[in-house]
């Protein structure tokens, strides 16, 4: 691919997709083409966008295909962030009838315009000491109008159980009873407890809100008060706030990003923007150490090749971006951790609430059984296995079951 | 409704809708209830959701029933800006299966939370000394790549017709050849000089680009270089950054709401966020002082009900809230006119593109027919009847048809 220009993949329907993509290149660009004088044309063709190909994938009732178009755009018509590309290349056109934008490829000298993830996959384990397994992740039964002292006690209750991260529900703005900046105190004290308890290191993930353009102060004031990482709702603040934060030198903390609103974007076959895109390719880029995203299995589960390619698109080589921690969530209890590691591998954080929470034993021994899970298969042993030396695992998988 | 709650109404599906919106009630606040122990759950009742109602639309083929649910949420639970409602209301319950967030009702101690717009349609009003007839904007025909002299050419046919704004493409972000600040203080100087040869003032609509964070410094440095209206893509950047612009007094300047991107939420019936919340009643919310719309008419339009519905949201009393001027958009020319009127009455912006530069005299005639136009209907006349007095209306006429 050229080193100059965007390649984006479009799913859309026409009569005929080729002169589509045509009418894409020329309509998000220079805006006309063949009524402008040579001239014109000339000094314009630096800027305009060109149709690469199309590929039917059905044939509708209507007479029209349905498939994928590509259209390249040249880099200078954009500035080096998220809200220039997606306003560039599908803002107007979102509005144009049945459209999804598919996926991007960058050049090489668009992505090193942006910092990507301050940490990465290698920073966080680093960070933990967590090497050759899954981490495991765990969230608060609940977060909105629970007194302190609750929220201390779960936080404590979760990371004497082993777990790497505990996070804050993403809906933890109004704090009043636990605020932001005291929360990350009091937990990090609590941290240090558990470590020298059960020689573990947990890190906790504070929710950031406030307004926008003061998001990056106040993540600085979280990193003096102790904060090892940030949770960020991403698509409501925008990914711009998300590239700012991870670009800023004195925001020195790893970044979480929660796919709230995400479903408002993809689960249309026809309009939005595909998963893989949304949550990874562009999370990774604007600067999210992790993504968490909906699992492939449970009740309302996400697409599993999407799935797949999203945490390939956070982990595989991509300029000088570091790689992002595939979170896959919702549904997850000890008995699926075989699962998730043939599906996601050894780079992912295994996320839980309710396999947590939900443990006969309580929090603590829902950890604990997660941990068991996750040690079984990195040693390739099987869970039953695992369960014999750790009643915790088998009381979750008395509870649970083995797989999905 | 009670001042101390959020009425949130969704269009999904299940097989007991009223169920459904009780499970919603709970998830999206305290997570759990009926296994609470009593004392927990008077601690925690302030922050619990309410299901309020549900009304079947259809029964689907698989026994399920298609319908509205409305959720009451209490307003302690959310901080008053626009990320923490949409996270609060719709995050992750947007990944939950089919289901649009189609409208929000906000108790007056919210809105007033909120500036909304700066000057709204009266203060544009007087700004523009326009009262009495709907306004008139044109659009560059193109911007990106365009030599600055282009563009001054442009700007000055266009203001030589009689159009009250200007505006920039949304896509003008990379801006080499004519940046921001200069374009600004150039077309001010235009505008000086057509006002003395017309009597007629005329806005020019910059895109505000840049940095999330910065966004504030660079409108006022924009103001600061004569800027009369910022253009925003919004969605692109997020509703909080819109916020925070409309609620910076040093920002003295009506701001414009583009809709990029809209189409990638609100045209599927089952995902996403219905037009009139996502367009209408957020963005005068966060302070749009105008928000485009892609109109009703034309090959891609949107739904006429939806389209209307929208427009209300931005006009009808709201607290204390101006009101913001809709600009339905796309396929406007000459003859259309007095169905907009119809349809969208006196407190509009004709917004034209094509309609104008495609005028068979060019762009000062195709603003002249539309000025024609516009007065014809105020007057109650045919445009048959104007355009025996102007011969670029007739023109217009004669190219594009009366009406649809």
């Amino acid at each position: 691919m050229s080193e100059q220009r965007i390649l984006v993949t479009y799913l859309t329907q026409a009569k005929d997709l080729q002169k589509k993509a045509e009418a894409i290149a020329v309509g998000m660009t220079v805006g006309s083409w063949t009524d402008l004088p040579a001239a014109k044309q000339e000094e314009l063709k630096p800027y305009l966008g060109e149709a690469v190909g199309s590929q039917t994938l059905d044939t509708l009732d209507n007479g029209e295909s349905r498939g994928l178009i590509t259209v390249s755009y040249p880099l200078r018509n954009f500035t080096k962030d998220i809200p220039s590309l997606l306003t560039g290349i599908f803002g107007k056109l979102s509005m144009d009838g049945k459209i999804k934008l598919v996926d991007v490829q960058f050049p090489d000298s668009f992505l090193s315009a942006f910092p990507g993830p301050k940490y990465g996959i290698a920073g966080l384990r680093e960070r933990l000491g967590a090497h050759g397994r899954p981490l495991l992740m765990s969230i608060f039964k609940s977060c909105l109008g629970l007194p302190f002292d609750d929220l201390k006690t779960q936080f404590r209750a979760q990371a004497l159980g082993g777990v790497d991260l505990v996070k804050d529900d993403e809906i933890f703005f109004a704090d009043d009873r636990a605020p932001f900046l005291e929360r990350i105190s009091a937990f990090k004290q609590i941290a240090r407890q558990t470590e020298a308890e059960t020689g573990k290191p947990v890190i906790y993930a504070a929710n950031l809100t406030g307004p926008v353009h003061e998001l990056n102060d106040r993540a600085k004031r979280a990193v003096e008060a102790g904060a090892d990482c940030l949770l960020f709702n991403v698509l409501a603040f925008g990914y711009d706030a998300l590239h700012r934060l991870a670009a800023d030198p004195d925001v020195q903390v790893p970044i979480m990003a929660h796919p709230a609103l995400a479903g408002a974007f993809y689960p249309s076959p026809d309009y939005g923007i595909a998963t893989p895109l949304l949550l990874g390719k562009l999370m990774r880029l604007a600067g999210a150490d992790l993504v968490l995203f909906p699992s492939p299995y449970g009740n309302v589960a996400l697409n599993k090749a999407e799935a797949l390619q999203l945490s390939q698109h956070l982990t595989e080589p991509s300029g000088s971006l570091r790689q992002s921690f595939p979170v896959p969530s919702a549904g997850i209890h000890p008995g699926l951790v075989p699962q998730l590691y043939e599906d996601f591998g050894l780079n992912q954080v295994v996320n839980a609430g309710g396999g947590i929470h939900g443990h006969p034993g309580g929090a603590t021994a829902g950890a604990r059984a997660f941990v068991a899970a996750i040690d079984a298969v990195v040693a390739g042993r099987t869970l039953e296995e695992a369960a014999a030396e750790s009643a915790e695992l088998a009381a979750a998988l008395q509870k649970w079951g083995a797989g999905r």
